[in-house]
């Protein structure tokens, strides 16, 4: 991947507030619109949820899970040259005082700050999701195959 | 579903240009950013692409797909209460030349200016969905079901 490329992946990974995600659902795939934050080495991203969300309710079945991040349409002439990321991984629930978990909350509620009477109810939940490899199109004829690897590389830029 | 959620509904699908599309890729989901276009009762949407795209091999292995349309993210204090659908269907190859083939090419060229010299590729083919049913989400604590019939309905809004 050129130089970039890099940049404009660790862009939209940083910058983008909202994604995709695909779940399994009777068999089918479903998505949902879900907020998210990632760490700095672009390693695991984390989502927080209510367990009864239909959601969360396909990962406790299969972890299987899909990520899209998608640069903001800004009405430009053609939206294929839009960036966007597709990631493959699992995702697993976070538990409250496992380590790390302090700081994702942290993470979380700096950039969702509505988000933060959530916390106290007991219904709600931080997953992680755990990166395979994926899709990254920076563009009109530029794609690549990404790894868990790639992701961490390109934080670095 | 109140007369605003309703409105609300209506334009995010007229006026969204970009979707995320599931499909299942190896027993898992699979998400793709696609461009699509829908007729004036919402009863079908339409997506073009290169038959040699990873997401149509998925869509000729299992023609089960989901369809997410979210509004487009401004920057809000609460990205919570974006509107966003997700609807569930199957997706089939739209034939050159039958019925209809005409004017969903002119939308779509109309929408997308870009695509018109890949409609002379024999490569690329539109793609019909053929919507089951969804969840809409208006907002915070505004979430329904939605069949068929639901967008036929707010088409008229």
């Amino acid at each position: 991947m050129d130089a970039q490329s890099e940049k404009i992946l660790a862009h939209i990974i940083r910058n983008t507030r909202i994604a995709a995600l695909g779940t399994l659902r009777d068999e089918a795939p479903h998505i949902t619109m879900i907020q998210f934050v990632t760490v700095q080495d672009f390693s695991t991203f984390y989502i927080f949820a209510n367990r009864l969300d239909p959601h969360i309710m396909d990962l406790q079945k299969n972890k299987l899970m899909s990520l899209l991040i998608a640069e903001t349409d800004d009405g430009r002439a053609d939206p294929r040259t839009l960036a966007r990321v597709s990631i493959r991984g699992s995702a697993e629930p976070m538990q409250n005082g496992e380590p790390g978990f302090t700081l994702i909350k942290k993470m979380y509620i700096e950039r969702f700050p509505a988000s933060e009477a959530l916390f106290k109810n007991a219904d709600f939940g931080l997953w992680r999701i755990n990166p395979k490899g994926g899709r990254f199109i920076a563009g009109l004829e530029k794609a690549y195959n990404i790894s868990l690897e790639t992701l961490q590389k390109v934080s670095e830029r």
